[in-house]
């Protein structure tokens, strides 16, 4: 079982390369970011886009352009759409985010005809934390994507949350379906979607992972609060991966961990389509961006 | 301005000491934390209870019981309606929670003829957090008594953080309202109820603050994502008050910060009664508790 990003990057070191391509991938950050995943030997990288402006990043930034496939397109729309066709040819096993908008980025993935959606998809963002506070990695969604997931939906991405958690090494990932309170006030949504999930995990509809639910946030993550509550659980006080109710709930929990804990290390996929994409932001530092792309390597085919 | 809750401490020390009336206060957590806040100088405090109960808990952990007063009263639900009733009737300051259940505390409070309820009244719950990752103590809520906020909810959650934000010595509070993110997504309810809100401050129909909303919690505690979305924002990346679109995101953003933050002291209190009212739980620790004790008399009147 891996516990921290290091581990990662070994186990990754051990397998083949996966290849990255970066749609519009023409800016430093992303650049920077790829050529230290290569650094790494977790990937190969195919950057599409302007390739003037690639190499004049390149030299700028002291990196070497010949680590990198370029691919030269001037546009910004066709780069998207080339990348992603790449990936979905099967010449690519990892869609990286370059320079273009998250919303350009997405309606390049989510594309009837040429997009990277397989049939009935619900795509949904992955996240992964490491916090010196839990002995473990965890495993979050949805804190980006999908904003109010319906009871579908929720399967879907607790389907994700396992793939996630098993790439990571947990045989039976221990799945907590977050609510304010563990106790089933049938007043409160997110107590009776967490509910009936769990009752589709105890009759094997979810299967390939322990799940329970209602649980607030401190019990599925301390020991010590699942024990004063006597809860009869076997994901309590020791979650892998956390369900949130709400796209609100999640992104406060992610940022929370980034902004409030010390030494915290990230990572996020969008999980859902062909092959995972790597959506990170300007905000985001080299680290989680690197955690990203490797991430994507761990859960890519 | 008050950044720490040892501050907090100090200010009622230089203050008349509150009188706290504890309902079935006859367990050795109520009466542990309550004698640590009469040591600290910072109440008075009256017992309703089992007296015989409540001088066995004494003799056992070593505390003079003439500390207290102690009201001879061998009845659950009886105690707590004639703790209430001290409050209601002026002879107490702060009710505070004992040994009995949450739900029959808070039906005590919520009795329509002789609770604590002001006319129209909304109780709410306000926690404060102190952080060493963030300059400042964070106000926040409603992370426990309100299930799902409506807009008029939210009108007097903010009322209720922005008196306890100006209970600490700011003068003019900088409140977020929180959603997943900082764009205002005509789809989202949480954005929506934030920008609506926001306006409402910036027409002054809610005053003696600064509101702005929606805003991503990364955006509304750290400058740096502040700065780096460019926004234009008196509150952005130094909030002092944390207003929650619903329980699930205010629960997750107490509980990360108690479970995977180090150093973090909190403290919390039901607002919105005819006087604020301590609702700790057994699983809370004694700083807490003590803090909560802090809280309530700092925000009495």
């Amino acid at each position: 079982m891996i516990t921290n990003f290091d581990q990662v990057f070994e186990l990754l070191r051990s397998k083949d390369r996966k290849r990255m391509v970066a749609a519009w991938g023409v800016d430093s950050h992303t650049i920077t970011a790829a050529s230290l995943a290569i650094a790494k030997g977790i990937v190969d990288v195919t950057l599409v886009g302007d390739k003037d402006k690639i190499l004049a990043v390149c030299t700028e930034e002291g990196i070497d352009h010949t680590i990198f496939t370029i691919i030269d397109n001037k546009d910004e729309l066709k780069s998207i759409a080339q990348a992603v066709a790449m990936v979905r040819e099967g010449s690519g096993d990892i869609l990286m985010k370059g320079l273009c908008s998250t919303d350009k980025y997405m309606r390049g993935i989510l594309n009837k005809e040429n997009g990277l959606l397989p049939p009935k998809a619900v795509l949904s963002h992955v996240s992964v934390i490491q916090n010196p506070n839990y002995p473990k990695l965890i495993v979050m969604g949805d804190m980006a994507v999908i904003p109010a997931p319906d009871f579908k939906q929720k399967i879907a991405i607790c389907k994700y949350l396992v793939n996630t958690a098993k790439a990571l090494g947990i045989a039976m990932p221990k799945v907590a379906a977050i609510a304010a309170t563990e106790q089933m006030l049938e007043g409160m949504p997110a107590c009776v979607e967490a509910a009936l999930l769990a009752k589709l995990a105890d009759r094997g509809q979810i299967s390939g992972c322990l799940l329970d639910g209602p649980l607030a946030l401190d019990v599925a993550l301390d020991p010590e609060s699942a024990s004063i509550k006597k809860l009869n659980s076997g994901v309590a006080g020791e979650a892998d991966c956390l369900l949130f109710p709400n796209i609100e709930s999640a992104n406060v929990f992610y940022k929370t961990n980034s902004k409030l804990c010390k030494d915290v290390r990230q990572a996020a996929i969008v999980a859902g389509a062909m092959a995972p994409c790597v959506l990170s932001s300007r905000a985001d530092s080299i680290d989680t961006k690197l955690n990203s792309i490797a991430l994507a390597a761990l859960t890519a085919k």
